[in-house]
């Protein structure tokens, strides 16, 4: 297990390394692509050689922030690593470190302590709220650059502040981050307006194929691996469309069936708390919670889709 | 014109009033609701009678705001109104009273300034962001109602804190909102992402005949009336539908063609910079901004449709 530290802890072990790799995890997202910029750029601002590794590439749009960071070949002597909770989650280009990393900056409660050291929050929204802290007992101006990097995890793990996972402080960070110049318009437009054509095609046939049932009290949709194949859509661009049934007015209970290889359907509930969802996934072998539960069910389509509907037939009645 | 007041002016005004009618804008949203209700409580909390109108309903999702307020009749002595920088914005059944106003509390730059006294911050992204101010000048506490109704007028003018308006004291307040009992996450979903069945219908239809053109470089999307009708959805339920071909990937203009009546097409056009929307729209007798310009075009969808590609090749190369 881990040893817990804190901040000042944290920045004290921070500033009398050197050659420190800064690990990101894998599918990297905004929140642990922002800190780990944000803290390989107080590192550098402190002199020190750091750099940022990941299993996966960072995405294009996040090339605000990874264009700039120029790469550091050394031959790194402490590794960090950053909103990163347990070793699957390192990749598998950077597996082999999971048992190596000198302090881990986390927020996750999931969190399984594989660090010696462990910086962790969970209360906080995301990795860069616990983040900007570090910078601070670093004694590190927050530039631009910083704040723009720490805005991004603040804004991209919570939904742009939507989700309930936001707190007062989160949004007080936010505000603190915006005077120090975030460009938060231009942050938000492209982390949350900017849409891949193949996402926009796949939701334009899932939509078609949308079933209202019950007058309006439930809906279900189907993701077919032919409108994936058809739309050139990869499954990391179906971000947030299976909650997509449950957010129609009226719609007691919303499901989502995506077709996971030939036969094999995975299959999303999620409602508005009238209805069980956890329970009705539970007589399929599947489980979660009463407003979003899971099953996967073997079969045709048509099999899987007249399953639910009987069960969501006898829920709703 | 309108005598400007301070926010300590203003809350004296309200101390020595009674019998006070707020006034909400036509067409109300979050902001104007939220205002209003807050303001109506707080009065209320001062023992005053106090009622809001409005020319339009409250929609039924702002129900956890507009349900609890009980109705008072009374003969108006003061009138106050909110959010509502013109007298058009009054709507047909206030109209009368547009000259009549005693006190407008704002933050429209375009307030004309038709009331008595006028409370106007063009800073503040929401009347909201003006209102708590006066609550807390008028010496009432902010409870968990006035919070929500505060939050809810923040989140909606900001598009939940994603628009350039967002600034670190609308992120400041709303924090203190939530700090003050608004459930947050509960209103966002309420305000963001509960759809119309009708809404999704017409997304959906949009969407099937959107067409990608020149590469990528370009989209063009057509809402007909057909397709309204066929999804049973009004006007006011295209909210955010017409920026969709810009927001895709890669695109540098995109078009949306909306039939406003038979033979009558309204043309938006959004761009990144590159193409300029104005110019193109000016060439069809319309105009904008360099990012957001529009047009007006009659004769057949496909003669608009052909106009508007001849153009767009034109402006892409």
């Amino acid at each position: 297990m881990s040893t817990a530290v804190t901040v000042q802890e944290t920045a004290a072990f921070l500033r009398k390394s050197n050659n420190i790799l800064i690990l990101a995890h894998a599918s990297p997202d905004g929140d642990t692509i922002g800190s780990s910029h944000a803290l390989c750029r107080a590192l550098r601002q402190l002199g020190k050689t750091a750099a940022i590794a990941c299993s996966d590439k960072f995405p294009a749009k996040y090339g605000y922030l990874t264009d700039s960071m120029e790469a550091q070949r050394f031959q790194p002597r402490v590794i960090v690593s950053i909103d990163i909770a347990d070793e699957q989650l390192f990749g598998a280009k950077l597996r082999e470190l999971s048992d190596k990393v000198d302090l881990c900056i986390d927020h996750h409660v999931s969190n399984t302590g594989y660090a010696k050291k462990l910086l962790l929050d969970t209360k906080a929204a995301a990795a860069c709220e616990v983040m900007v802290r570090v910078v601070e007992a670093l004694g590190v101006p927050v530039d631009s650059y910083i704040a723009s990097a720490i805005y991004t995890g603040l804004s991209s793990d919570t939904g742009c502040f939507r989700y309930s996972n936001t707190t007062p402080a989160t949004l007080r960070c936010a505000a603190s981050m915006a005077e120090k110049g975030a460009d938060t318009a231009a942050i938000n437009k492209i982390l949350f307006e900017t849409v891949s054509i193949s996402r926009m095609k796949v939701e334009s046939a899932a939509l078609s194929a949308l079933e209202i049932l019950f007058d309006g009290r439930a809906a279900v949709m189907t993701i077919t691996l032919e409108m994936l194949k058809n739309a050139g859509a990869a499954d990391d661009e179906l971000e947030g469309l299976a909650s997509l049934p449950a957010r129609l007015e009226g719609v007691e209970a919303g499901v989502t069936i995506k077709e996971k290889s030939p036969g094999v359907f995975k299959i999303s509930m999620r409602t508005n708390g009238k209805v069980n969802a956890s329970q009705v996934c539970a007589k399929l072998g599947g489980g979660g919670h009463p407003c979003a539960a899971g099953c996967e069910l073997t079969g045709t389509l048509e099999h899987a889709k007249e399953t639910i509907i009987g069960l969501l037939n006898g829920a709703l009645n």
